[in-house]
């Protein structure tokens, strides 16, 4: 079985769980609007207007134009296939009489991203299509089914993240022997980006900031691409970075201190703003148990870090991590307004996720560490060897 | 000025015409669900929920987290950029108090896959939003700014999909003589994609079907990736595919005929096939004028060849091309439920077509070309240089 039929049986078992009868992924040129669905549990771009369907019963249908029924005839993970020409409208109706659901999934949410993947239009040719049955009033949201299914991992899945995971560890092994002053940012994103292509594997997310590397005080911040700005001696440089193997993502950062003439080690300041921040996390993930609240562990980290003097963190603790870097759900999230409900949510056994707070050390550059930790049913376990000290240059 | 910059401009004049006060396109996380209005007017993603804004009166600005601040502070396109830490409700109601539009548009539709890059999510959050203050019913769709900005290309956007073109033919040419009995449709393929990565382009879309390599009778059909079924003597073999050269897509298909021993020239049937299909096109782009009813083209073309005893092609006569292979807006569409209102649409001035007619040829394969027009004032020009003859092998 590939991993989409893998992934698709246990949205099977998710949907009995969650008492929902039938998810329906409803796209059209998904490669110009890729529904984060698709990734999961189709596989595969179509161009007309096209139902996926998982039931809560097992069976598997797609409805779609009759011009990409070739490709979709090959999906193991779709045993019904069902063609049309000229309008999805009757053959959707069909199934939907056919199966009789009480309650329809549909792939929308104002809070996590990766649920969200129907367009208003799409929704509104789907509710217009369904308007006069008694399907209209039961379509609900996918997303505790699609949080649920991105968020449980396989064993499958965790053994190709520990590979990107690793591959990635390595490779910043590598790059502490590359640092040197003089060298700019953009060179050492460019060191990282040769191993890459060398390993012939993906970038975890858009190759502007992926790696994104920083050096010094006052660069340019999170989610910025690499610069000609130059290392010197005296800053502290972080990398963000992640490969994508088989399909699943790593996104881990790491900190640097570019040692004085004289130095045998980092200034005080330094080497404290960075204990702080690896003590940060190793609290979080300490206090990480299913069913705990997302954002109370969010404000372990924030606490402890603002408990030290410094300026609490202007994002979240955490994200998952899958198939995307950012592979949405629950998050490690404060109670802001911008994650909507999410910080309100229960972390999961079999979730992964990102640990990465960050602070200022003022003169001297930005302590940031990304940890990744996988929930255990008592605990988690850490994805990543977590760096313990300091890389010295 | 670079070209998000030109189609941003281009966009405030739209507006104008339309009589649209702003056009706001609202995402988050856009890498992981590209709203289409990105690669157009934005030209970079942002983590956090996002506001891209053009106005009428000139002005664009950028609503964005503070994570996102310093790529977005970059972006020439964007003059006014207003950053927020955690929720970005404030900011953007403090920008529409100011700016007081009576008419915004967001880009949902039922019908374009290019103007509906609004999820729906975010639409309930935009609208919970808005709740209670006078711009909650003030939300209309972009459709027409999107339709319009896409359709009318500038003379460099021409430039680049004229690039496109030629190379595709150019690659055709190459095709010719590559073309024999025993190869099969994946070695066929292999030799394009070995052409395309020399040249170091891009494919037009995804590479399990582009370029897609049709041989003989009882082919896949459209929309599937090339098999290993071996050319022979008697086939009919098509090819559809398309580069993409500084974001600028081609889509061309093109026939051959393999010719079996002792064969000088095609069979009269095959011939005549080809020339039905090679006549529809003519036909349709000699009646395409600005202003002319999408249908009413699609129809020239479908009425001759089923007038020549041929069944109706099952899709229609052809789509836009742009940034995109399929670029969305009006097309050349029948009236069928899957296109909506589209059909009803108008073909404009500064628009370009793919015309791509179909029809089999019992017992050989199918003939279908496909040839890109650009619509004039007064008619239309060819951008490839047609097919007027079957290629023989």
């Amino acid at each position: 079985m590939n991993m989409i039929e893998v992934k698709a049986r246990q949205a099977v078992s998710i949907l009995k769980e969650k008492n929902i009868d039938m998810w329906l992924t409803f796209v059209r040129e998904s490669s110009a609007m890729p529904d984060p669905a698709i990734d999961m549990v189709v596989g595969q771009h179509a161009t007309w207007q096209t139902a996926w369907i998982i039931c809560k019963d097992g069976e598997t249908i797609a409805v779609a134009g009759s011009l990409d029924i070739a490709s979709i005839e090959d999906n193991p993970a779709y045993t019904t296939v069902v063609p049309y020409v000229q309008g999805i409208r009757e053959s959707l109706l069909d199934v939907l009489k056919r199966k009789k659901p009480k309650k329809i999934a549909i792939n929308y949410s104002t809070d996590s991203v990766m649920s969200d993947g129907l367009t208003h239009g799409m929704y509104l040719l789907l509710t217009s299509m369904l308007e006069g049955t008694p399907y209209a009033k039961r379509l609900v949201s996918s997303q505790d089914v699609i949080s649920a299914l991105r968020g449980r991992k396989t064993s499958e899945e965790i053994r190709h993240m520990r590979k990107a995971i690793k591959l990635t560890l390595d490779i910043y092994n590598d790059v502490t022997g590359y640092l040197r002053p003089g060298r700019t940012e953009q060179d050492v994103a460019n060191f990282i980006l040769r191993r890459v292509r060398k390993e012939g594997v993906e970038l975890a997310w858009d190759q502007d900031h992926c790696p994104a590397v920083f050096t010094g005080p006052e660069h340019a911040g999170a989610h910025y691409g690499p610069t000609t700005r130059k290392i010197q001696a005296g800053h502290v440089l972080n990398i963000d970075f992640g490969v994508k193997i088989n399909g699943y993502c790593s996104d881990l950062q790491r900190t640097w201190y570019i040692r004085r003439k004289g130095e045998t080690r980092a200034p005080k300041e330094v080497q404290h703003g960075f204990n702080v921040i690896r003590d940060s996390i190793r609290l979080a993930a300490d206090a990480m148990k299913p069913g705990m609240l997302s954002w109370k562990i969010d404000q372990v980290a924030r606490k402890y870090i603002t408990d030290h003097g410094y300026p609490e963190y202007p994002h979240a603790l955490g994200h998952q991590v899958g198939r995307a870097a950012h592979d949405g759900g629950v998050g490690l999230l404060p109670r802001w307004e911008r994650y909507g409900k999410l910080p309100y949510g229960r972390i999961e056994e079999g979730q992964v996720f990102t640990i990465e707070p960050r602070l200022p050390i003022e003169g001297f550059g930005v302590a940031t560490i990304e940890e990744i930790v996988w929930v255990t049913s008592d605990g988690v376990k850490f994805l990543s060897a977590p760096q313990r000290s300091l890389y010295l240059v």
